[in-house]
């Protein structure tokens, strides 16, 4: 693409069709400046498969903004919507429609309200609340699931791979296996989520994070061909980088021929004063390779040399290895502890992927619409109850319990106030007999989650920096039940209704059930 | 990102950090205008868990050709690799290095043969051939490899879902779940592959594809909301797209409100002389839900409209649909194959980010050094056999039988011809003992794969057109074993080595063996 076609379908027009053409009929029918009420939340954890996440970190809201500050309807988008025809080559979207869109298609009535980025958060629950004018409502809302289920996927993918890492340093390694450009925008997530650095260079220096890196085989590969071997190779790289050097051994043999050169120039590095920082092992049994190696540098006395471990890593294989390492590493004279507390991940393909579930099924629902004043709930029923939406708009409370420990995320009505009550009922989203009552003495806190971020696209938010957003998350983990945080077979964290709510829910379904084209009381 | 930003993240910073600090040990030691080879290719066919493909298609080539035309060190990049530091402080680039940077590093040096997009391709055969100066063929290495990588990984998923739905129209949906703004590469790839729109608009009009879309449950729920019913929300999209009319019938209830409904708005449209279009299915048992819609449609005598799918399918969710249709449409008095050539496809999440495995392992090897006139291959073992790199500059053929269908690529050296010869030897690339030799009766063609696209930078390829790529692809899946087609467990399509490349193989190893900082003889 050149740069007019960048702009073209990274603008405004970074959206589904079908928007569009919603749009014109609210505008025909004249509803497209009514006031209405989108929920954006997700269903559910991201399952690897093997595993499964039992919360998510959300991410991504800083960059929607912005884009929403600046997206609008520019002339060569409009010439483009009018020389689209219908089936029957007539012109799909009229004049009229299209002098609105060109006026009036920005983001600037639009109020927005979310969960901040870095916080824990659970199915069901909204993480962003769009309030404005139903066309642009509905333009938004295919570029604004694209940023946010995205980056929230990453940064919980980065979270599970930190957590299980004991926190040693992780480096983000994908952007040769990421969905193109897109790895950009999955790199910040992953920064937020846990990854402490990045391979990536560009995407590093607008972050303000340095980026990362050893070296590749290729390296290695070319001095072996020119007949200067892998020492020749690895004396070249101490000597341009004597206090950065770390060396990929595993390009013929790692115990037999990396390590035992790694460690010739490591001596010869300290004769010269410089203290070498490590090796990389990129294939092969990484744990048992990581202990023969971490014994032969600790005999050479580089007892501190790092090892940094790369190649197909994700959460279960870094448990893998820890646990491998723990078992193994006494047997060799090597402390497990001392060992695992030298590791550094780099981490690629199944982090910037998400491998194993490639995507957070993040939704976008019109829960509310205004009418003379007054919010009516809007709601869809579905074939699965799970899926019936909760109506109106709803704050949302997080309840900490008697050890300080997030116990549920309660959604309720406006008109509910659970830290002034002496008691919380807690009702399943859609089980009625599934109820929690909570006293006031079981309750240490009672959080309310949701934030105004646009005020009329207004930004009325301090935007966090990235060191911000991961204390933000660091903090949040720490208060989340080990049980929730297990790898596998997470225990469920309660998302729960108040009463009010859910009695507003059963009166709506029973509406609708009654009538299809139902009249409901306000809220 | 503000569009100084994007300009660092997505110029030629848009690399990994070692290949920087590799590119600057070459400079140092006097290598990094030195000639070298680096082949692409991928090692093993995307695996889905439950199916797996036994083709790629190749995609991608035309957006990091694009790229490497316009990609260079701006002077804000240099300033910012100025300001990179060691740990000890020093900076880290040096000032000779940089200039050289700044003057030399574009791609201008570059040459590139390539299989062409749209083929079918298989692992271990070089895709594209990078020919240059070491340093900057090395800092290709991410953005090519990230480019090419996602590319083909859709294109294949895109070829799977077209193919197992007998290919009725696809639609691509999955911009609202991709990766960031890789689904507009993603997209691209789709369109190679098999789709034949997408809903996202931008990319649509870029790549001269008009969007296509339906609409949403958010329309439906604002007119129930206002009290105006689902029936109303269906007679005001037929009253502004009476010919474009498709009507998503699962708001409330698909069978009792919503295909009735839609049923009462297409004999309003008729009598005032359109052709409604069809309805859209995307919750339930689609199989199921789609028989009994059709009955109904079919009663009421709409006897072609047609039934758009969606609610994540994939290749296998469409081959069970048409399985299910097949075996129950007669019992409701459906025709099986009339229903199933009405069926459109819209495929979102699991084909926008290849859900099951979302990346593709190409990587990217150097596997020659040119000294003194002569080619040195470059080799690198590996624990496992088949990561051993095939040395050197390979031609690749494609073997055809006297069915015409494609029986192996072969990888050869400059020296074979495979055309000539009377029989052909095809070696397994590791396993000796795997040896089958073809004769001339039962070879139809034998078709060279790679294709000349940059010579020195300059674009020597007329780069085809979508349409032309689709053509490609088209006929080249037509012309493999329907065994190799399969989409659960596929036959393994034969890549093979000629004589000539596997004795230069088994020697290379063999003095790698012997001596680390081996000589070998020149290609």
């Amino acid at each position: 693409m050149n740069e007019s076609q960048r702009k073209t379908a990274e603008g405004i027009l970074f959206t589904d069709q079908y928007q569009l053409t919603m749009a014109q009929l609210y505008y025909r029918t004249g509803l497209h400046e009514k006031n209405v009420q989108f929920d954006h939340f997700f269903r559910n954890y991201p399952d690897y498969g093997t595993h499964k996440a039992g919360y998510c970190i959300n991410a991504g809201l800083e960059w929607i903004v912005n884009w929403m500050q600046t997206a609008h309807f520019r002339k060569e988008d409009i010439e483009y919507l009018r020389s689209q025809t219908t089936t029957t080559g007539r012109q799909l979207f009229n004049k009229d429609f299209l002098a609105w869109l060109r006026k009036n298609g920005t983001f600037d009535s639009i109020s927005l309200l979310a969960i901040p980025e870095g916080r824990v958060v659970h199915p069901n629950v909204p993480l962003t609340v769009v309030q404005g004018s139903l066309a642009m409502a509905q333009i938004l809302e295919s570029p604004l699931l694209n940023q946010l289920n995205y980056q929230s996927l990453i940064a919980t993918k980065a979270a599970r791979i930190h957590e299980t890492g004991r926190g040693q340093t992780l480096i983000e390694f994908g952007m040769r296996r990421g969905h193109e450009k897109g790895v950009n925008a999955g790199i910040r997530a992953a920064l937020i989520g846990g990854a402490d650095f990045s391979s990536t260079v560009g995407i590093s220096h607008v972050l303000g994070y340095p980026p990362k890196g050893t070296h590749g085989h290729s390296m290695v590969q070319v001095f072996m061909a020119l007949g200067e071997g892998e020492l020749g190779a690895f004396r070249a790289y101490a000597d341009v980088y004597p206090d950065d050097c770390i060396l990929l051994v595993d390009t013929i043999n790692t115990l037999e021929s990396g390590v035992p050169n790694a460690i010739k120039v490591f001596e010869e590095l300290k004769r010269k004063g410089h203290e070498p920082v490590g090796i990389r092992l990129d294939s092969g049994d990484l744990a048992y390779f990581s202990i023969q190696a971490a014994k032969m540098l600790n005999d050479a006395g580089f007892t501190e040399a790092k090892i940094v471990l790369s190649n197909q890593l994700d959460e279960l294989v870094i448990w893998q290895i820890i646990t491998q390492i723990e078992e193994e590493a006494p047997r060799y004279g090597v402390d497990a502890d001392n060992l695992i507390r030298r590791l550094i991940y780099g981490v690629g393909t199944r982090l910037i992927t998400s491998n194993g579930d490639s995507a957070l099924d993040g939704v976008y629902k019109v829960v509310a619409v205004e009418e003379k004043g007054e919010w009516i709930p809007a709601i869809k029923l579905s074939e699965t109850p799970i899926k019936t939406l909760n109506p109106g708009y709803k704050p949302v409370w997080r309840v900490y319990d008697d050890r300080s420990k997030a116990t549920a995320d309660v959604l309720g009505l406006q008109c509910d106030d659970p830290i002034k009550n002496k008691r919380i009922t807690l009702h399943h989203p859609t089980d009625h007999t599934k109820l929690r009552i909570l006293s006031k003495g079981e309750v240490s806190e009672i959080e309310p989650l949701l934030t105004q971020i646009l005020t009329q696209g207004k930004l009325t938010y301090d935007l966090p920096s990235i060191d911000e957003i991961r204390a933000v998350r660091k903090n949040d983990i720490a208060r989340l039940d080990s049980g929730v945080k297990r790898i596998v077979n997470p225990h469920i964290y309660h998302v729960s209704l108040t009463q009010a709510l859910w009695d507003l829910k059963q009166s709506l379904i029973e509406s609708l059930k009654k009538d299809t084209s139902y009249h409901v009381k306000t809220l």
